[in-house]
């Protein structure tokens, strides 16, 4: 029986044929373990219609061939590109596809050193990331668990909110939490954010302590089994004032807009542009200064981006998270961020945690 | 008083003017921080002799301003290296450098279409990466606790290797307590592998449980302050057998004599090769499968590589970690890893922790 990086090697030489190359480069570790579950920090994929061969070093070799069945190993020590070059020549391979957002201006002259004049490099994003963009049951599973698992830990350090805590030690403790549960870690960096700081979106947890009438944005993920959640939830560490609740409220609207919008057939733009509306119509289009969400896998950011004017269509197997928020230099912010699965025939909200503003 | 941002940008200037280049561009989040203090994770800094212009998007903008003085950021949603383009072209710059290794083929595009043709952009990798490689005293201090920090991490979980513990429980307690002692994270996935495993010398922490006369190879590090550290140490689950022990003072003496080599003038090759011609000695040579060690500072690999026939010359400042090791597949690896800073007159060994085979 073929493995599922067999089946997934088959449904790419498809795509090959479609896009007219006769090989294909993969060179992100997601790709690469998308296609022969390799795990390793350092390689290349050079697949064609009948093989596929991981170029690696000599520190990971071993470790691919416990990993992967079916493929060639070859391992290299310097110019990995070139190699890669010299093996899509030795290969008779003309047009050979590459993704100019991966590839490094030297890689690119590696490839050509190593392949010589007769092939061709072809710049194509994406054919692998549109794979992995729709996911098969296997993997739905597995995002459910992960989005499910993230949102145990995160209200279950809700109590650890208290005067004088770090946002670090909040962090370090769900980030070990996450662990603890059989996660390999976190998605990405946690963000534990009190007060003015939860005005940046992207903060990084400080030795900042918690005080009294303040916002507490915590935006979350973890690594389950390879595939990512993120979540985030935002709380008011008193009594919230009005201004607080009117903002939470017009929030939560925009993002069950976003959600109610996510649909087999609908254009991220469509998605993006719920969430805004919402906004807008509270007078707080000006203060929501990122998309709408993303698409969520392999990856804690890929394909579909769901962003302003976005013409992508949403298919089913696709999941992305819906995180509209406002911000307010100096004062604080406020974020709702859940994980949404799109199928044939309706959405599946992965993220199974209460959204209403959590008072302490 | 100029800060230590303004006087490496100053530092820069130097090295563009002899690099005959009237831009640079920082595309990386380590060079961007080493310039200007911006710790967000999507930006690109295009410096000039008199200024240095931050793009980042709208995530990242209300922390910019925050973390930098004497820049100027600009925001950016869409192609944020066509505006760096555009920027090269409104200062009038006709030569600006750019790294190969770090820039896509995409975003070389990008910079040419926003800068027009006047402007050259030129292939030359390194210049903010060799003065990151020499680190100041207060970079060093910084390292110096980075070093001292995670060996005492190390130490303190050595007693929860018990029959039935699993990797990734050791794993999750390590990075726990790394930022309980104020890392604000791993340097990077640590590393722990039990019996067979330990062969992987990238091996990530798995659900594998210790079995008794099992190797156990731990390889770990901190950031602390923006700074990594980095080290490995290796433990009998047992009492050794003959060729574990051989094996063991083996690496043991590879790593002193490389230890020992490092000396400011030296190169990085002959460094390389003290640790390999010890384990040539002992017939072991094939089985040590990478370099001796790496650069280290803001990430926890950089500049410059100890590896074989490796010209580059140590120079003060300089931090490397030492780390030679033997794998033999199916059985187990066995490797030691210290961070040495190189002085002017003498080397100092920045990890603290003993090195001698511990048995349990």
């Amino acid at each position: 029986m073929p493995t599922q990086f067999q089946n997934r090697r088959r449904a790419l030489a498809v795509e090959m044929r479609r896009a007219e190359v006769d090989g294909l480069l993969a060179a992100t570790p997601a790709n690469w373990f998308y296609l022969t579950g390799f795990t390793g920090e350092a390689g290349a994929v050079l697949a064609t219609s009948r093989k596929a061969t991981l170029v690696t070093d000599g520190r990971f070799t071993a470790q691919a061939r416990e990993e992967t069945t079916g493929i060639s190993i070859v391992q290299q020590k310097e110019s990995l590109f070139q190699r890669v070059g010299e093996l899509a020549r030795s290969s008779g391979l003309r047009r050979v596809g590459f993704d100019p957002d991966i590839v490094t201006v030297a890689q690119r002259k590696s490839l050509q050193r190593g392949s010589g004049p007769k092939c061709r490099w072809i710049s194509m994003g994406g054919l692998v990331e549109a794979l992995r963009s729709r996911k098969d049951g296997a993997e739905l599973a597995l995002m459910r668990k992960a989005a499910i698992l993230v949102g145990e830990v995160l209200e279950s350090v809700i109590p650890m909110l208290k005067p004088g805590v770090r946002e670090m030690e909040v962090a370090a403790e769900i980030e070990y939490r996450m662990r603890k549960h059989g996660a390999s870690g976190p998605a990405f960096e946690s963000i534990v954010a009190f007060g003015a700081r939860s005005a940046l979106p992207h903060a990084r947890p400080t030795s900042k302590r918690l005080k009294k009438n303040e916002l507490v944005v915590l935006d979350v993920g973890v690594i389950l089994c390879h595939y990512c959640s993120d979540m985030t939830r935002t709380v008011y560490f008193g009594r919230a004032p009005e201004r607080v609740r009117t903002w939470y409220k017009a929030v939560q609207e925009a993002q069950s807009a976003a959600i109610h919008s996510v649909k087999a057939g609908v254009t991220c733009g469509e998605v993006d542009a719920a969430a805004r509306q919402v906004l807008a119509s509270y007078k707080l289009g000006n203060l929501f200064v990122h998309s709408t969400g993303h698409g969520l896998g392999l990856e804690v950011h890929e394909n579909p981006r769901v962003a302003r004017d976005q013409k992508q269509v949403l298919e089913p197997g696709n999941v992305i998270t819906i995180e509209p928020g406002v911000y307010l230099g100096g004062f604080g912010g406020i974020r709702i961020e859940d994980d949404v699965a799109v199928h044939s025939d309706r959405r599946e909200v992965l993220t199974r945690t209460p959204r209403n503003l959590i008072e302490l």
